[in-house]
């Protein structure tokens, strides 16, 4: 459960202050010469520190290639790489080592495993996408090259430099577009476009929404509003409206791909909130330390990267 | 792409006008005694023309099953149903059979196999819904016996009867809930408790939106508003609030799980509307016969039933 | 598990003596126009009553065809298919309820599942099998596109006449070649087409061997006399020899694939035998009624039909 | 394709010469203190140069952990682990650097994905077997815990002292023992115990037959003689004789688990061979410097390993 994909698929791995963070891509096609500058840059997408909104953990982020490559090029063989954690001060979260913090996954994980890396949130902390931008900037490549583009941005968000001040965090939403995908992409029934799409943004922390097209706003329409008429432009099929965000019946219709995704706020707030401990008794934490006030910039590059992923899923599948 | 599920799955066949709608479950335990009269019941709330927002299609649904059982009880083995398709006019859709219908799979289906069964929408037809609605059944009853209960309900809906006269359809919200599920449920990274729900239910026809907890209105909180802080009710640590939806870090807190749904409303509306034909030709369309105004409640039992599947996965997973 | 294949995938469900045999193939390509008069022949290659070694039971197996296609061409869509079991007379069973009979999988399914069907073997009777033809058939017409062919024959066979008068039965070997199947097709690692061929064959029942190419004989030669040593052939590289049996490093490398599959005699003979039943007391059995005497005129065409589906499955993998 | 099992499963990754050979293992049980003297003990026994039939290349086989870990116990998250590949001399293989070596993998890697890593075999070197021995000697611990235990040995191996002084290699059979592994484990149908063991070992390089119970002897048997009889042994169900190998229908019958495997013989042979280049011009080649003569004294732990991770898998999907 640690790996996504069909055809092209990632495995991760690692724990926030474990030895490192990694992940596996297997089914990449063989004779791609890698843009490394291109992925360092992805990476940096994601990186802390460059804004007001985000934390002051420092991490460099070099990525360590350990497989599937000669000179650059992909083998067709799977290609391993990971970030070693150098920032590791474990005693950080000593304090922490016993509590559960409000909406985190302390309480769940001891459930479900019996124990918990506590170091950091573990294998639920944030740092743990960081392969995922690796692949997501490998599918890009690969994307580009059929002439798909991914972009998304940051369309709603609270007002980060307030809550800064509260010692609290904001949330907000993500839209993202997949363009120029051609139509016929997608399976029907349980492969649906839209239904990979969804649960590959699930995977991120901190997702709550998923919508596709006009998503929940399409529940107030009519369907004489909702549609999507056809007309033929210049020969090719298209619709001049896009409700539908470019999915009809799990499959992609030629126009772009839009979706947008809601985030909750981060978990980890200075202000001092109360919990219980192991043992259950009553206490109070205030989360100090280098935590990010808005998980969104840094969000963006996540969320494109997902999309490439499944997107190049599902070219794959569907050749 | 017609099977989901990992250990508990689901693989579906069926075109709407074909000679049959039906699937296998394979994965179900075995020594259960199947409650006939409770499938029967799900598949009633299933059905067409209870109400005045339905259509007008008869369908017995008379499951035939085909294995999987001796006496009544499942052996372990696939158990594997159908419907047949009683009720098959193809004349009627003999005028949409060049016609790419607004918002419908018509034109998708196409551009992805180069040809389509025409007939009723085919495999895109709500009708192939039908063997979820088994499998869910099957589903609950499992989970009923450990105490697990699933309950969905109709939230927002637009006005049928006035969309009925316009020629015109409406789309809603259906909220569902997983009661007394335990902690620990659900795989952390790729195999979330949420994401796996996401996928599920963008399985539906007419699904564009899908949120849990709070969803989208935590994009707008801060986390100290967003929060579920722990509280030691009577030696078992529970969250008097749900924002998370029953979910943390992807794993089920022993809350409530609830989600929420959008559907769009049906595309198939009595209003005229402009279209193209396969030869791109613009042409005028206005679809009438038997259509439901609202899918919504008809989708209640069908979100119950993929709601019920998951669980039953995840709870298998976690063993 | 009742599943198999990546990309092309026959799921299959029945019992000896429930209501019907059957399966469904997802993934098969669209536009392909079934050729029924073929897949009926090879049905009938499976067919028992044919020759003395095989037994009285009379199968009509008529197909029915559930879905996938339209006017005999294939949607894309599953196909489903199935065959009614109308020769059922459960009384002739009644008397091995309770018995376990020596090498047959009656002892270890009740183990698993805690109850079985005793019908004729139920779940594990040869005769769930048949949809292997069916999905082999449509594979083999895929395959057939594409110049390539599949040819298995008996190579090894004990003296059935003189088993059966004796109340006793024989095994054998069955050689399969899969003659101009392109190099370049398996998957290294644990995906090699020489480990999806090992695994197909080992699903169906009775066989306890696999080897491919020299196979067993191998383990005897020296590396000097073992190795296929590559010659170009009017421009086309290629082994004079073939002890590597077609596959090197788990690919394919466009000479035949050739394996060797060892079936074990039927279990179910005339002759007494000493056995124990349900509650472990001692019991004599002697099977009579409509039994073969060997199994492999029939497996000639089962382990085509598995040759076929692997090989299109790694062709589309090969993609 | 790079990854085996269905719940307890192993990604590996690496080829010969490249930065590092490992793997992920995903759906080991949480809270298991693995014993790493154990795993280190495994992998001497896959090390090279310990006798005169191995090469001499000197590994030092050390295992960074990279993840899934706290103070030694498993998380019950994804388990990677590496090893540097420190004696690197692609100087080495220059001069195969064009050349097809018969019988290896170097055309097929070559028409798979039009190049392939040239330095020592890449992806399809032996090495790249080591992760197999990491995942195996978890798979036995978890094993060990239920009192299930698997012990291989070399049954049959041609003479390689004379091979040696031949410049030749020789193959051989390994046997391999499931002991006290309960009935009940295995799927009917397309996971079958024996399957999913022939797959799994068709996964290590140089395997070219495998056969359970008696195997291939059986064809040769009458029922009779091939049946084994079910007697009550002091209250508990067995079978005093066990050509099947333990598995019936493809599920475990409580008896030991037999099987063998053939290995054909190492084809880099010091012998002068002739063969073609990447242009199809002839060509001779001798492969000298450090290759074994026999890979059968290290393939008696891989075997077992594998083994040990399909019963692991088997006895997980069991519950």
């Amino acid at each position: 459960m640690n790996t996504i994909g069909y055809i092209f698929r990632l495995t991760t791995f690692g724990e926030s202050h474990g030895a490192a963070i990694g992940g596996v891509i297997d089914g990449c096609p063989s004779q791609l010469k890698l843009d490394f500058d291109f992925i360092d840059k992805e990476l940096d997408r994601r990186k802390t520190a460059q804004t007001s909104t985000a934390s002051q953990r420092k991490e460099p982020d070099r990525i360590e290639w350990l497989s599937g490559l000669l000179d650059g090029v992909t083998l067709g063989t799977p290609i391993a790489f990971m970030v070693r954690n150098e920032d590791c001060k474990p005693a950080d979260y000593e304090a922490l080592k016993d509590v559960y913090r409000p909406s985190h996954a302390d309480f769940t994980y001891e459930q479900k495993y019996g124990l918990r890396d506590w170091r950091g949130g573990g294998r639920a902390s944030a740092r743990t996408t960081l392969p995922i931008v690796v692949a997501g900037a490998i599918a890009k490549q690969i994307l580009k090259g059929k002439g798909i583009q991914i972009v998304a941005e940051v369309t709603e968000m609270g007002d980060a430099e307030q809550a800064k001040n509260e010692g609290d965090t904001v949330g907000g939403i993500v839209e993202c577009r997949i363009i120029s995908a051609p139509a016929g992409l997608g399976e029907p029934m349980f492969g649906k476009f839209s239904a990979e799409l969804a649960h590959a943004l699930f995977s991120l922390p901190a997702v709550k929404g998923f919508e596709i097209g006009d998503g929940f706003a399409l529940a107030k329409m009519k369907g004489s509003e909702a549609n999507d008429t056809f007309i033929n432009k210049a020969g090719r099929i298209t619709t001049p409206t896009n409700h539908s965000g470019g999915i009809q019946g799990g499959i992609s219709n030629g126009n772009d791909i839009v979706f947008r995704v809601a985030f909750k706020p981060i978990p980890s707030i200075a202000k001092p909130q109360k919990t219980v401990n192991r043992a259950g008794d009553p206490c109070e934490i205030a989360i100090e330390g280098r935590h990010d006030v808005c998980a969104l910039p840094r969000a963006v590059v996540l969320v494109e990267a997902l999309a490439a992923m499944v997107t190049v899923d599902m070219e794959r599948l569907a050749r």
